[in-house]
């Protein structure tokens, strides 16, 4: 060992670190919507980027009776650490929440994390040597796309279309990754209202997805925060439900009750679960006891399911408001999904927008939104972006979209006068951030 | 990629997914004393084997009280996702906090973890290639092994004495690291009160570890839950007051306030900061709102220095009545650290005992420990134990200890009649558990 002068060349010549970082560490950049981020929370801008639930509706007086009775009556449980797999009864309490999308799951098997967010990357951690390579459908959570590139895995994207993952894009990526002599680790997916393409599997393909994957030996890798934010109060067959050991199953308390206690889970065939406690072991010792007694008390004496009917309607009224206000406003050549469940619309501009290099003007003009390519591994996504209608009111929203039609619009004339006059910037995958979570 | 058929050969072999884990993973076993932990939990067996603070001087129905009212005025904030470097009043106070052991430091360079192991591994995950080498005191923290083990980074282990790390070992490892042409990234040390060994770095050792780290360009990893718990209010200056730019820092409230709560903090040169809260996103996104709120309202309005020097007291006593026992109890042939602050003793037993294959009898006698070669990368520790006093009431402290004399005792009249007659373990690492964090 010796000790290498720090490296005083290209943009990173203040940081005398440099040269011991970790090549991990050499792919973490920040998302370029998060220098904007101080701007684009300014009252003034209708924000249509990030991906906060509405908690408004939640029950705060009662929670913060029942808090204050767990500190109270059992305090010295609540302030202690825990077991890292989870408190059991809330594991229990999981399995209940499960079977309402089929899914039948001994509480042995559920492992508690901090968020559905550390069961990414301890799904990761486990699986995943540099170079191996991840299937996710284009595009993805960007949250995953970070756990992923974390981990030095190579990200393949899937197309989807309006019925979600189609499954002859899905063998074609099987196959090339199998020419090319890849080691295919998993398939990424989130089947329902999925983030940030607002569209859902259909129930069809399930099966079918499924088969192809363990045909070719490759593990599924389901995240379903959304499922039970069917607008209609429709849910679907989990993918966990149809083939159990194959399907390692992400849960989330974050968007049907509280996303700032961080309470997420795992649900892992037998073998991987053991190894996942070892592995978020190492990561956190345990997930807060606290915050895992709040949720159970919560399931136990509120009417969660009845929450839950509140949240729909209340994400409801606002796709309604969203998908109407695009139709009403959104210049011609402009397409997009209609989401039956969860917080995002996915939006295609005509050819010639890049929405990256759309995004400060839009900013300027009070109104902000994630730009495709942060959905992307591979520099994709600049005619793209995803509008979430999960936090502002109806009326913000429909005054946001108008504002984004009039920025459209005004770079639409550019490109018609000029042709492509945006700066261009350079492709390439991005961290997740809180505002694009 | 081809599909690899499951092993069938070997210990794992009821694991489908073997052939599935990344490299990493091969190395997570669980802690042997994991399999012990359901026998050594029951009430009649005095454990001295666990971490656990003693939570029992927290003021429950005032803390009770504003948890209640952060959910009642607040609760929309709190339930909600935050940033990932946590909130900017509790990153204030908590450098504050760092200022009582002499470190001058700006909220920006902070960054909130769920808990200090977060931190460890947030740091790992930054720092540390397969096969990297880090430099920690031999023995050193159990969970800090587990995040070192899955980077797949090769710990190295520097002796330390009464006085802490021994400088004129740690430049032997490092000559023989360069020796080696070994990448060695950073020394982990635990200065104050450490876990396991109970022993302080000498004040006048500080400053010449921290030249030798920076003359080979090798960056130090504090690591100081218990730096306030000093049992005569004593505190020592940390290694970040005497440099800044070569010492990243780890904190924690788990040992002065509450441990289910977890909560962290990093504190790093601001280059290093900025890519720590990259990372951080990558693995939870953010720390639970919520919990740094309580974290928050408590310090600024608890008397919170008071109920340390109630906590040090706790722990003073508990202190004073492991060591007679152990003057009273054990055997010619045993020796022990004088632990000043913290929670642990470390004792080494006489040659021919094993502490490890001891453990089962220890159990079977009603009391529990934590064998020494977990706090040990390479096997090394069958001699020794580590004792927490932390816990227990005195009474119980000595009760544990007679029980403990009792079974040496009858290990080493074996040993003195038929020679080694312990079933020797196989050496190796183990994982964290929070039994013996």
């Amino acid at each position: 060992m010796t000790a290498t002068p720090p490296e005083r060349t290209g943009r990173h010549n203040l940081d005398p670190h440099l040269a011991r970082y970790a090549a991990r560490t050499a792919g973490m950049t920040a998302s370029e919507i998060r220098a904007l981020f101080a701007v684009a929370s300014r009252p003034e801008v209708v924000s249509l980027a990030g991906g906060m639930p509405n908690l408004a509706a939640l029950p705060l007086d009662s929670l913060s009776a029942q808090v204050a009775e767990i500190i109270a009556d059992d305090g010295l449980v609540a302030l202690q650490y825990g077991s890292a797999q989870g408190i059991p009864v809330l594991r229990e309490q999981i399995c209940e929440i499960m079977a309402l999308e089929g899914i039948s799951a001994h509480p042995d098997d559920v492992v508690v994390t901090v968020g559905s967010q550390m069961g990414l990357d301890m799904v990761t951690r486990l699986f995943c040597d540099p170079g191996d390579v991840v299937l996710a459908e284009g595009p993805s959570y960007v949250g995953a796309l970070g756990s992923f590139a974390a981990y030095q895995a190579q990200v393949v994207h899937v197309a989807l279309d309006d019925d979600g993952l189609m499954p002859d894009a899905l063998r074609e990526a099987l196959a090339q990754a199998e020419k090319a002599g890849k080691r295919v680790k998993f398939l990424y997916t989130i089947p329902n209202f999925h983030n940030p393409a607002g569209v859902t599997l259909a129930v069809e393909r399930r099966a079918e997805i499924l088969e192809i994957c363990r045909s070719h030996g490759v593990l599924v890798v389901e995240d379903n925060p959304y499922g039970l934010l069917g607008f209609d109060g429709q849910t679907y067959p989990a993918l966990r439900s149809i083939d159990p050991e194959n399907v390692v199953y992400l849960g989330s308390f974050s968007k049907t009750f509280a996303s700032g206690l961080r309470v997420g889970w795992v649900l892992a065939p037998h073998a991987v679960r053991e190894k996942l406690v070892l592995a978020a072991e190492s990561a956190t010792l345990c997930p807060p006891s606290l915050n895992q007694m709040i949720v159970s008390r919560y399931l136990s004496t509120h009417d969660w399911k009845g929450q839950i009917k509140t949240f729909r309607e209340n994400y409801r009224e606002r796709r309604d408001a969203i998908l109407s206000a695009l139709e009403q406003y959104l210049p011609p050549g402009c397409t997009w999904t209609r989401p039956e469940g969860g917080f995002y619309v996915w939006v295609t501009v005509p050819e010639g927008v890049d929405t990256k290099a759309m995004l400060p003007r839009a900013v300027t003009a009070r109104v902000a939104y994630a730009s495709g390519t942060g959905f992307y591994a591979d520099g994709f996504g600049s005619r793209q972006m995803r509008l979430s209608y999960c936090y502002p009111t109806p009326e913000r929203i429909r005054e946001g979209v108008r504002r984004l039609a009039a920025v459209l619009e005004s770079e639409m004339d550019l490109v018609r006068t000029f042709g492509n006059v945006s700066m261009k910037p350079i492709p390439g995958p991005e961290s997740p951030s809180p505002d694009t979570a």
